[in-house]
């Protein structure tokens, strides 16, 4: 029952079977780098993919939409889920073995235990998604533990994600590297996103809106402008006038600790996030 | 810096190191057994030692005194710190290596992690204990992500401390096999705890109470007695009625899910806790 798929790419469903075949690996001194995603994959997913097969000999990639992270009233249910052009996405991005569990693997009966990043996981994203990053951090920590990898990717495009998960990595001593590689845009500019499929045209020109607050706040910087609270009130006017956009945050942050910052620093983070119509994205740019 | 002590056992202090010499033990296919204490070390632990020695080529015990773990009207202050003839005792029981983080290696700054097991961890010692089993999870899952054993050894006279650890490693997919060893008792019954070494001697005297409580609890359920409410009501009456004893909690769960049980069942345990004097003590027996 492990290989219900019929596909290009070796698949596994369950975890002994998943650690038989990265054992074997390890037997013979392979290191072991992997991809957690949610599948519905893009440019996005394919190029954390490639960074894994550049960097490591045996390319893991899981795929599992995890309800832990959805709220109530999000997108659990219509999240897209399109398991065959992912294994060849897969495939053709060099991955060597694409794990898929179900959730009752991943969530037995009794399944009680939670892991959570006070603080980090408490602003932007999580003030807004509440348990949002309890669900992310349990069900990376269950996935890093599951494959123990030497290398696990993430993308920049959910800055305060990969924060929060390389501040658990450190707390619990998970054995791993985190690597974020850089958002991957398209050609306007849009950070590509699984949810981008849910905008209609008409909405997908106002998601524009959120790469240009953030050129807007780069351009800014760049010119030599000091008052944040100055840009990030730009940041909001370009948002808040734009059809179809819900602001929810646009902001300038430490990159380290994500708290909102009022005078430049070394190391800053612009972030945005807004609903276009029914949709709600995110982006981000470093500033310096 | 990493090995401050003068001892007859190897020690290590730095994750780093305690992982390359693990590592090289696995290297050479060596089973690693793991023991977590907070040192007092006692025959419990010992036998813990022996039992990880027997089953396990590579024996690695830690030494912690864990803060977290300790309430703000605990007792972590005076809790006994013995390390010269902690380290002592694990050579003779056939420890190979012992791990001796200090506070700051376990809780940098900026330290925010936490592993929570819900519903097992809210009741017993949960309910009068706040934040006691989130403190206990949180450095178990630090310290067996830091050694990544084979087998991890704990007392069964914290029986809901390792209901609670096996419940997390099974949720959070830690690949550790939990092995739970029996409670070693003093020849008047008293179960061995680093805390009896607070009693004085009327004081000790009162606490054989709480095994007597057990073992009267044994005796009905051999006696054919089905009503546990009355055996419960027996053991409550016996520490109540002694001298120096306040009752916190005795009675009859299952032994799974710990939650009481009114019914006799294939698989129950009678639990009990006590203060003796300002000391807290527990104890529990299988009872089938």
């Amino acid at each position: 029952m492990s290989e219900p798929f019929t596909s290009p790419i070796k698949t596994v469903q369950e975890i002994p079977e998943l650690r038989t075949l990265i054992q074997s690996q390890r037997k013979q001194d392979a290191s072991i780098g992997f991809v957690p995603t949610m599948g519905a994959l893009h440019a996005g997913h394919v190029s954390l993919i490639e960074a894994a097969r550049e960097e490591c000999d045996f390319v893991v990639v899981s795929i599992f939409v995890n309800p832990t992270q959805f709220g109530p009233n999000e997108d659990f249910d219509s999240y897209p889920r399109l398991l065959a052009q992912d294994l060849e996405k897969c495939q053709t991005a060099g991955a060597d073995l694409v794990w898929v569990p179900t959730t009752d693997i991943m969530y037995p009966p009794h399944f009680s235990t939670y892991v959570e990043v006070k603080t980090l996981s408490e602003i932007l994203e999580g003030a807004t998604r509440t348990n949002h990053f309890q669900g992310v951090t349990t069900i990376v920590t269950k996935l890093l533990l599951s494959c123990l990898p030497d290398k696990a990717f993430f993308g920049a495009k959910d800055y305060q994600q990969q924060a929060i998960i390389r501040q658990m990595c450190l707390d619990l001593n998970i054995p791993v590297e985190i690597k974020t590689c850089p958002t991957v845009r398209d050609a306007d500019g849009l950070a590509l996103s699984s949810r981008n499929t849910y905008l209609s045209e008409t909405e997908r020109e106002s998601a524009l809106s959120l790469s240009h607050a953030l050129n807007l706040a780069k351009e800014k910087i760049q010119a030599g402008e000091t008052n944040l609270s100055h840009i990030k009130t730009e940041m909001q006017r370009l948002l808040t006038t734009t059809p179809l956009v819900k602001l929810d945050y646009a902001t300038i942050v430490d990159a380290q600790t994500l708290e909102e910052i009022e005078t430049p620093h070394p190391k800053m983070v612009a972030l945005v996030a807004a609903f276009v119509g029914t949709t709600r994205l995110i982006d981000n740019c470093t500033l310096n």
